[in-house]
């Protein structure tokens, strides 16, 4: 997505080899309009597929979730990063560790909002480990749904995330792909083959 | 906001005489046609008022900070619930007292985001002790920046939260008022005031 590069690229701040802050326009502060671009391509990715649900985790995916919720046309989820003292009822749960913040945590959706018969896409802002996707993922089996795929807004693509997901057979489709950065530059891949075989399918 | 209290009505689950629980449809799972709908109600019942930026906290109102930020069309913010190890600047900071999780936390904005020359609305899901909120207020005055005022989806009156924001001096708007509920009764004050003052305004 041509205009989330240029934004990266303008607005970024490359800290290390491997943090990347984009919180004057992603997550933190959010630039409402780009977020709605960036639905609007998740849409355009998955045209075509029938969508019921978007399923994201708490907090910085619910700004794209509700994005590419508005774009489809669907509701849209956010699993909880620890059990809501008024979530008493059933849920699924997966662990997932933050290497960020080196602790474990417990994400949890509540098993009415989520079944047989769903289609899912998931949506985050970031992929580099992987860890919250695959517990997203993990939910969506527990739920007995169909992932249709995962989206993400950036990707470092230099880390193992895209390659543990695709390993569980899940499409992944990201919207700006780092393949190296370091203060002062920073590197996309510019082509995404599994975003073209969607469009050809449509 | 006639929509907002009848789906209340319908799909709301009040488990006691506090604890209300709307996760089908605005905090956990949420229909974006709703959330987007909020955020019109919001940018009209602060219309004529010039705004900068809508300032929100993690995680339950980033659905409706987008949402107003989207109608006004202006960016919106999320202050954090724990400094992130990538927020390594200056930030503003006030501490919020969780009547529901019994614990007390650091809520915190990066101080590049807010500033003399802004005009603030500050928007949550819900208005109960208005210990988030009067959080959000500190860091607004920290800031320097004005005060618009602050708008709720759902307020239980019957608390305090209100009555300590407007001891501040605060504008609070909220889109339905609980005046009452126990399981199987809820009551709404229908008559806001406030916010007709504002329509005459505009």
């Amino acid at each position: 997505m041509k205009v989330l590069q240029e934004r990266i690229r303008q607005d970024g701040l490359i800290l290390s080899d491997t943090v990347l802050k984009v919180d004057s326009f992603l997550n933190h502060q959010v630039d409402t309009q780009l977020a709605l671009e960036i639905g609007q391509e998740f849409a355009r990715i998955f045209a075509g597929r029938p969508v019921t649900k978007v399923l994201t985790i708490e907090a910085s995916g619910i700004q794209f979730a509700m994005a590419a919720g508005i774009a489809l046309g669907v509701p849209f989820l956010y699993a909880k990063k620890k059990k809501a003292v008024t979530l008493s009822e059933q849920v699924y749960s997966a662990p997932v560790h933050s290497f960020t913040r080196q602790e474990t945590y417990q994400v949890s959706l509540s098993q009415k909002y989520l079944g047989p018969g769903d289609k899912v896409i998931i949506v985050d802002d970031f992929l580099a480990t992987g860890a919250a996707l695959l517990g997203l993922v993990d939910i969506v089996e527990q739920a007995g749904a169909e992932l249709v795929g995962v989206g993400c807004v950036i990707e470092k693509s230099f880390q193992e995330g895209r390659g543990l997901l695709e390993q569980r057979g899940v499409r992944v489709h990201s919207l700006a792909r780092i393949s190296s950065m370091s203060p002062g530059e920073i590197n996309f891949i510019e082509d995404e083959p599994s975003v073209s075989r969607i469009k050809e399918k449509v």
